[in-house]
């Protein structure tokens, strides 16, 4: 079986590395040896020494790559939307499987891949797009295929779940901590991507869409970041037994599905509260199956290169017992509900004048709205007082027009943060 | 596609109530509908007229049902040895394939079910038998396949994993916690089988097997129950910030495989700690993937039946696919290691007489047998004192015949336990 790997960076090369380390184990395992054909990079004199490939496997002309008779699989890792999706279309097309660690192709316009992996007959495997090794979409994909999955809630991206870690360890706020994420090579130069939460929406538009079989892209997916998230915040969550966290969660329920990516306070019993450092995990409740949760390293060279590696195997296995292809999980066409119809939990706090009828007046905008107070917490700062407030379950829009009001009202100086609450039963 | 259920208990009712209420989404992911053939008790004439099935569909002639021309897959649910061995070994060789959730039968006797698999060319799918509705080994069999795993290590038994969580959270002894088990039903009324170890051996041998590709059987299994732990180990465990906890231990290195299920410490900073109740969970070690966990539910009728349907779609659209079965994982003959011979910590306490001297006798026979004390507390209690040990690595061996030689001290008044020390770095 031959094999076209598209990229040779951090994860590309880990793949050539397992596929020599692991040679015997995966011969085994497959039935007949997976060979690589070419190797498509955009600089092949680049010094590559170190690695156990003859350098003649290096091209440049990826087209020329991919279409060669000989080859049977297409291992895609150099990431971004093109060339990406033009190679991995052609290769679809042509009947070959692809195996892909490409989550922003996937989260833009996964419904394109499918439909090429339809016309040619082939398979289309990307595990190693979300959560790095940990096998997470297989068992979405196959094993709770008798159940109902109802909520898949994750930590899904380890630059902010590091950086939360710390301001919750040390008090310190999201500037002071983002600094050291990037000192320890947590975070990239341009951190954008991970901090605004656009990495964790695309992952959570491919997990929605294998959890309810139905087609999310990554411009269905509401998304906050963690950059106004403050030390007063992760305290206060601190204060009524919770941690913060940036979550990825999609639900469905009768009316279709909601998918969003948010900062939100968990209680620390909850299994996804003690996910430290740069670590991942997703937590799925499914109607037979009950609470699940997959933890393990989302990220990194050789992790992701493991996950490359299982779907290579399960790709060349179902080629070598002849069996017919079947990526077509997106059969289900559910409607994504606006934000606005969300129902959770907030965290509201206010700074307000410390002065008598202050809570009455804040009380009587909640009610006003429908959104029914859970506990309030007010302690004085000076002549100015903090006022916290936890609701029960209310939509997004009821809570939005409440701030918006409370914002009005004159003992109210500023709302200095609403945060979602979940993982509350 | 029509199916045979053998045995409709707890398990059965639930697959045949997941099939009905699934039926159009389980067509959908199939390809064709999944029609119950018949279904083989012991009872025909029990009521079960809340089941959503035709009564016409029971029978007491399993041997008939498995072997009519019609039955495409049979579904074994009966549990024990006999007549599940014969009428699954009759399946497989007559072509069916077989979704089991029988651990007993499958860590005594899997070799002769793949070997009936390899016969008929069929497949066995087990993923009920271990942890419930976890999907654990498929991601074993299939998504770490490019990888080498090092070490399972588990939480696989809730009845006990409840016992020892109440013990931890109350201070409580172990008959006492198992009585409150018994109450809430939690431990069955014989809990030999659970607070023995002999539950989680099983379920540590069908892990080995998968992770390290081998043949290891239940009777491979080093086994110590919980039966002697003590809220004093309990405590002791607390004040060096671990929490007791019956693993399961598969680790391989270059010499072979070795397999033990016991009560150990573990730091209540490692994944495994925080599981608690009656859940389960399985922390992988592999070379590339790096540290996984899977958390759930262990049991119970509902998840049990959640794993038994996603095996039964796998394992329908194979058939579908026109592929051939792959059951084939155990080809590597790895040998299993003597527990003599097995590497950890230990955690030992001892009665001792109250006067000076004590701990350099105690120390010195440490010393002979070359094992090392990482650290040593001790406190008085009338005349006597309590002496904890905690050692740095050592073998069983070495750590047997320091135990050993300690008795015979005449200043040591008795072992009051010993309890091996996992999870650290």
């Amino acid at each position: 079986m031959k094999l076209a790997l598209l990229g040779c960076g951090t994860v590309g090369s880990e793949v050539v590395r397992l596929l020599h380390e692991q040679a015997a184990d995966l011969t085994a395992r497959v039935g007949e040896p997976l060979e690589i054909a070419g190797i498509a990079v955009r600089r092949p004199d680049r010094d590559r020494s170190d690695l156990p490939v003859s350098s003649d496997l290096f091209t440049t002309d990826a087209h020329a790559l991919i279409t060669r008779d000989d080859v049977d699989v297409v291992v895609e890792v150099i990431g971004g939307i093109e060339p990406a999706r033009s190679w991995i279309t052609t290769a679809l097309r042509a009947g070959k499987d692809v195996v892909t660690a490409n989550k922003a192709l996937l989260a833009e316009d996964g419904a394109a891949l499918y439909d090429a992996a339809g016309e040619g007959g082939a398979d289309l495997y990307y595990e190693a797009s979300v959560a790095g090794a940990i096998p997470l979409l297989r068992p979405l994909r196959e094993s709770l295929h008798g159940d109902s999955v109802r909520l898949v809630m994750g930590i899904v991206n380890g630059t902010t779940n590091y950086i939360l870690s710390r301001m919750s360890d040390t008090g310190s706020g999201f500037a002071e901590s983002l600094q050291e994420a990037g000192d320890l090579g947590y975070a990239e130069a341009d951190p954008t991507a991970d901090v605004e939460g656009f990495d964790a929406a695309a992952k959570a538009a491919i997990l929605a869409s294998l959890a309810f079989h139905t087609r999310v892209t990554a411009a269905d997916v509401y998304r906050e970041g963690i950059t106004d998230v403050t030390a007063a915040d992760v305290a206060s969550a601190a204060e009524m037994g919770c941690v913060v966290k940036l979550l990825c969660i999609a639900s469905r329920d009768a009316d279709g599905v909601s998918v969003r990516v948010h900062p939100a306070m968990i209680p620390v019993r909850h299994p996804l509260a003690s996910v430290g450092g740069a670590y991942n995990a997703v937590f799925i409740q499914a109607e037979a199956a009950g609470e699940l949760m997959f933890y393990g390293a989302g990220a990194g060279g050789t992790p992701t290169a493991s996950a490359v590696l299982g779907d290579l195997v399960a790709v060349a296995r179902r080629r070598r017992s002849g069996a017919a292809a079947h990526t077509t999980s997106a059969y289900a066409d559910l409607p994504v509900r606006r934000m606005g119809d969300v129902v959770t939990r907030y965290h509201v706090s206010l700074d307000v004048d410390d002065e008598p009828g202050v809570l009455a007046a804040v009380a009587s905008v909640f009610a006003a709205h429908r959104v029914s107070m859970r506990t309030v917490r007010q302690f004085g700062r000076g002549d100015e007082a903090v006022l916290v407030a936890v609701t029960h379950t209310a939509t997004d829009a009821q809570l939005s027009a409440t701030v918006d009001d409370l914002v009005e009202l004159p003992s109210v100086r500023r709302v200095a943060s609403v945060m979602r609450v979940e993982g509350e039963t």
